[in-house]
């Protein structure tokens, strides 16, 4: 059944009863607005996952979307430091889109809060048709009476730390685009069996992202100094936070793990990027480097160049899939 | 000159150079997430434009999608009650969209901040590509210490009032469908020589909704015991509210203008339907019916079976435009 046979109102009922509850919601889904408890000051920002550009159907399930658009938003909002507290899902979808898909998309949304944020969920949303399956998420988080940890606050001389994995999205995604698509460059549904446990998981990292999120508040306690996920790739992130914050940050390539270059210039990962004082890391957080006064990005000592990112308006190619 | 030639840094800086500055915005664009001074309960709700099923390039201007975006999110926020502080924008848009189309966009959604909720301002936001041009918009609003106003909290033997108008905004839709499309049904431009004083007005209602969304905390102030705000059309969204208070609502067609039908079943006004004690009723609403004990909708004391409504996945055509 596909969601042009039924009504906005059978699916919505259908989505409402996976997602859960907010604990933070004293009024969720079925009014004009949901009503959120604030203690003070919240955070908010939204991202949006596009079907072409952003995914694949033959690669993601409708859990890995659902799963995905919660993870990458859950992670701006514990990289200000921020327990997140709700979730707001605006779909558009074409008629043809299977309702299994909108049901398991709404499993995802729920899982992923689960584990990466428990207490958050789905508060409300919107419906719509669409030529194209759209899935723009609004996050919004509690800072619990703290400070937001900007990217902008890092001084010289402190250490530069990282909470999650670099460069395992990236390496996933590369599996996916060299191995799991046809002659004409289609993509094709991933043979499990094809894959070495350790791929696996690289592909797990890309298609639900699982970051330490619960360490953006705790880094905030510990005093961070800056903070940011790292999505573009760990240079071009860490470029953004020095020139935010006017110092230079020094990576350290021992701390790197095996694949160098993966970690420098992979995307997608959502870790936490952080700056501390000197013996205030804390637990979940290794150091990859250091502050100093300067610009830019050195790799043990010596300006780096490669960047990493994406900017979607210049290299997406217009394949869907 | 098209989004596809420009980098998403540049882009981002023309709308943002134009988006301006909300008043409850510590932190804005520019980090992971827009950092809100919020004096306690917060209400959040989104809302998707989406190119097709709800807007043709033909008929609407970049300005005019910006406006509506952002009216009709400050429109739910504004019937709990809560006053509008900040807008999140989400843009998915082909590589093919004129940065001029981009920057009119940012000048609507500034202006309608600007005329319905003075100190609300888009805070942060998302670009994309994507070959459906599509905003989705999410909105939050402050309840400043008061209770929100639900649809749900409505009495018998109340008076029913609106704020805004009833059926303009299905007028003008209906004026664009019958006199500007082709002869294949293609939607063609606007000539505004064909177009009478009060036809112009039906049309702004249509394109750029400017409902009075300051009365939706006056109302709440005054003691309103029930609030929406009317999207799908007087009938319908009465009947939610019926339904949600356990309440018949009794319409006066004498208080619905000299086209009832269209007041009855147009929809996107964005006017701000609400019930309140006898006596409480605040400036800038009218009565147009009381609340009863029973169910459903009447009109002039016998039920109403009409609905009007749009359903998106079972009634759009396909067309773009």
């Amino acid at each position: 059944m596909t969601v042009g046979e039924l009504s906005e109102q059978e699916i919505l009922r259908r989505i409402v009863v996976r997602t859960g509850t907010a604990s933070a919601a004293s009024v969720g889904p079925g009014d004009d607005a949901a009503v959120l408890r604030s203690s003070g000051d919240i955070v908010a920002t939204t991202d949006t996952l596009v079907h072409g550009p952003d995914f694949r159907m033959a690669w993601s399930s409708g859990y890995d979307l659902g799963w995905k658009a919660a993870a990458v938003n859950l992670a701006d909002v514990a990289a200000m430091g921020a327990t997140p507290t709700a979730l707001l899902v605006a779909l558009a979808m074409p008629n043809a889109t299977p309702i299994e898909l909108v049901e398991a998309m709404a499993d995802g949304l729920r899982d992923a809060c689960d584990a990466l944020a428990p207490g958050c969920a789905v508060v409300g949303g919107d419906l719509t048709v669409s030529a194209t399956l759209t899935i723009a998420v609004t996050a919004l988080g509690d800072l619990e009476g703290r400070a937001p940890v900007l990217r902008s606050g890092a001084l010289a001389d402190q250490t530069v730390a990282v909470a999650g994995e670099l460069g395992h999205s990236g390496r996933g995604l590369r599996i996916l685009f060299d191995r799991f698509r046809d002659a004409d460059g289609e993509p094709v549904a991933v043979d499990p069996a094809a894959l070495g446990e350790g791929e696996r998981e690289l592909l797990a990292a890309q298609l639900r992202p699982a970051p330490p999120l619960g360490l953006g508040p705790l880094a905030a306690r510990a005093g961070a100094t800056a903070m940011m996920d790292v999505s573009d790739g760990l240079v071009l992130d860490a470029s953004r936070m020095a020139r935010a914050s006017g110092v230079a940050i020094a990576l350290d390539s021992a701390a790197l793990g095996p694949d160098i270059s993966s970690a420098l210039t992979g995307g997608e990962d959502h870790a936490l990027l952080a700056t501390f004082p000197d013996g205030a890391l804390p637990p979940g957080f290794r150091a990859i480097g250091r502050t100093v006064e300067g610009e830019g990005v050195l790799l043990d000592g010596a300006p780096f160049e490669g960047r990493g990112g994406w900017d979607p308006y210049a290299e997406w190619d217009g394949v869907v899939g």
